[in-house]
């Protein structure tokens, strides 16, 4: 421990803090395929996603080119409040899996909403406050991207209305009473306030809801009331973009210690975390520099990259978003429901799409019940209790050093440790009941699910 | 901001961090008065407490006059997994405040247990694995003391059974669980497991619990078990020993940076945080070197300090333990039904009680509402979600503040921010619902309570 002088957490100083964004769009040779409109099948306009969104993040959206994007001051002063977020060298796992593998996780947790997420719900709060905007609507499941940007729209005085997955709504009431407690409005989806979620319910009462499902009621509610705008907390470049800031502060705390990571490995449900945790890496690959293999994980019960198709998709359920080309499971796609690791996206970020369709990273999938092995053992030994969805990186973090173990290679390994689990209780209460199960879809029923996707 | 250059959270170089805990009662001039054996009413010996507590720990808790207590190499690493806590400079707050004041808070929320109990848990686990001992058993409230315990121990392999307030247990399932994920038994207390269980079912078969039986009870069991021994999470003084990693910390940050506090202000249960906080600072008060204003803040529904007797007392409800000497509103005190602060223990430490008796410190209650306000108000500007118990200290800091902008004073505040609210939100769902309540015990029923203290 002491030879390398490497401490347990780096926190890099306020000065080193990063002052832009990285876009690895820029870095791209195939650019991710545009967005296109549902009603006509042409790439979307500045114009056409303006109704939607900012102006300003309709401009990122659309920004293939710029490779560096300087962070709003005001931002910066926000993230100081929880950023910068540690690099930890897991010391302590290392030597538990007696592993000659050199481990570091970037921590998202420490914040109140728990994830990475506030990343992005600051930067889209702050611009639709600086547009004059009333407020912001926007869909939730798990609550981590509620939490998040209640936060953000509590701290800016910004309205606040949150559509919760039904589900979740009913077994997170806690996720609901932070939000509640931050000045949000909370209500669960599909609800009767929205055209497309009367139109859901009366076709399926006793719908528990999607994501998709919310995401179509809270565009529906910002394009209909004035002052209004729509964000999303994941998929879209705009949001990988933001959470850039993550890798950008992990590859500054690694260049500073000369620490140079072989694998990077995050979870991937929308791709937010870790696109954002890849973006000056991935750049450097995709410029020649220098060579590191990145590993995707997802549930093996929602396998959009390992078993979706690469195809223009819809990104909600209710069609009225525009469609996207990207690793799909198809619009309709709904996890079994033993699901409980999150991560229930159908489909996944564009960028990271592209980038995994040509090669440049990898995808593996993993069942529940063996994330919440890896969770349990990492709490134990890192002292963390990790929520589901990052437990996902953690089992391929712990898979891979274990192959260390074997090849006695002192690979370096980075992951990305997204936020905590601490609404996640249900979850690890069924784990430590002995309760938790595996499902893995079959190819008929993704085949069923896929012959419903668009014909663009 | 700019012009002092102090970051908005400083944190320690690994190498600055605490190599020894700090003894307040090595510069107290009067030492707290000694635990008196029930049985004899003659002050305890080394060998009365080994039977409950590790022969380290009732060294610790006897040593009057060691100023500075190594910390063993195990628990420094231990505590460089969340450790250090960031020393927050509040720019966020100040600013809503609009005041001349410097505020600056200890956060000691970022890990798991979601409080500073860790600080001590990890300590006494690492005595008890240290003497060959199988496992320890505590009591627990709210749960932030059982959560660290149960993190310690899964942490060192040593077994972890945990008597819980049978109310909280109920109320509380996901603290159970992170405990039951961290590899503890649960209980809720009273149980019919213990003798001192099984008398007060008896004698109250609907009681909801409370903190001074579910001490008894696992009390018992450490003492009934072979290879079993006690610890508890406040009160003692190896407890705010152990915590003066808080203040010690604390100390070194500011005087980095130069800043010397004027006001030191920290919420009081069994005053474990608070003394851990002020340590060294009254250390230097005690030998003349430099004045502080100390403030203690307690609930205005559980005032041991502001209205309590200062007189032996046992420190359980089932009368097993031996008595201390401190500000107590007697061992059957149990705040009413409406509470939902935390901050419920009848009594205060020693330690904290001969300060305050002597002047060196003063106290406050504050009523439950307004605590609340304080805490939704915090969360808001400085996006941390408070623990009950710690928007006590926030109350009374945002009004010394206040104070600070009618005289014009810029005095620096320094206060304790002791933990999250994560696990707190059926409290903060009653505020947010408009249903909290005040209640302030008359001085009839503290009377009639007093009236049964012990003649000692």
């Amino acid at each position: 421990m002491t030879e390398n002088k490497i401490p347990y957490k780096i926190y890099l100083e306020e000065s080193e803090m990063p002052t832009a964004w990285y876009n690895v769009r820029a870095d791209m040779k195939t650019k991710p395929a545009p967005l296109l409109n549902p009603a006509t099948g042409e790439p979307v306009s500045f114009d056409d996603l303006r109704a939607v969104f900012c102006d300003e993040l309709v401009r990122q959206e659309l920004d293939n080119d710029t490779r560096y994007i300087p962070i709003p001051q005001e931002i910066q002063d926000f993230y100081k409040m929880y950023r910068p977020s540690p690099l930890v060298r897991a010391y302590c796992l290392e030597e538990k899996l007696g592993t000659p593998a050199k481990i570091y996780y970037k921590f998202e947790g420490n914040n109140t909403s728990g994830s990475h997420k506030l990343n992005s719900a600051i930067a889209q709060a702050y611009y639709a406050k600086n547009q004059g905007l009333k407020g912001v609507t926007t869909e939730t499941g798990a609550g981590q991207w509620g939490t998040a940007l209640a936060m953000a729209c509590g701290y800016l005085g910004l309205d606040c209305k949150v559509y919760m997955v039904k589900c979740s709504y009913e077994q997170k009431p806690f996720r609901r009473e932070v939000m509640r407690t931050y000045g949000a409005s909370v209500t669960p989806s599909p609800s009767m306030t929205t055209e497309v979620g009367r139109r859901i319910l009366a076709e399926d009462p006793d719908t528990t809801g999607s994501l998709g499902c919310a995401i179509s009621e809270a565009v529906e509610d910002a394009t209909t009331h004035e002052g209004y705008r729509y964000v999303l907390g994941s998929v879209l470049n705009q949001v990988l973009l933001h959470q850039s800031v993550i890798g950008v502060e992990t590859k500054t705390a690694m260049d500073k210690y000369g620490v140079v990571p072989d694998i990077i490995i995050g979870c991937a449900g929308g791709g937010s975390n870790l696109g954002g945790l890849i973006s000056p890496f991935m750049g450097e690959k995709l410029r020649g520099e220098r060579d590191y293999e990145f590993i995707a994980v997802e549930p093996a019960s929602c396998p959009s990259l390992t078993r979706g198709v690469f195809a223009y998709d819809f990104c909600d359920t209710g069609k009225v978003c525009p469609l996207a080309k990207m690793y799909t499971l198809g619009s309709g796609f709904i996890p079994a429901a033993n699901h409980a690791g999150g991560l229930r996206y159908h489909g996944m970020s564009p960028v990271l799409s592209e980038l995994y369709h040509e090669g440049l990273m990898e995808a593996r999938s993993v069942e529940q019940t063996k994330v919440f092995e890896a969770a349990e053992y990492f709490a134990r030994v890192e002292g963390i209790l990790p929520a589901p969805e990052s437990s996902h990186a953690i089992r391929v973090a712990i898979d891979e050093a274990l192959k260390c173990k074997e090849t006695g290679e002192e690979k370096t390994i980075l992951f990305g440790l997204t936020g905590t689990g601490y609404f996640d209780l249900y979850a690890y209460q069924k784990f430590n009941d002995g309760l938790m199960s595996d499902y893995i879809p079959t190819d008929e029923e993704l085949q069923s699910s896929f012959n419903k996707l668009p014909a663009f």
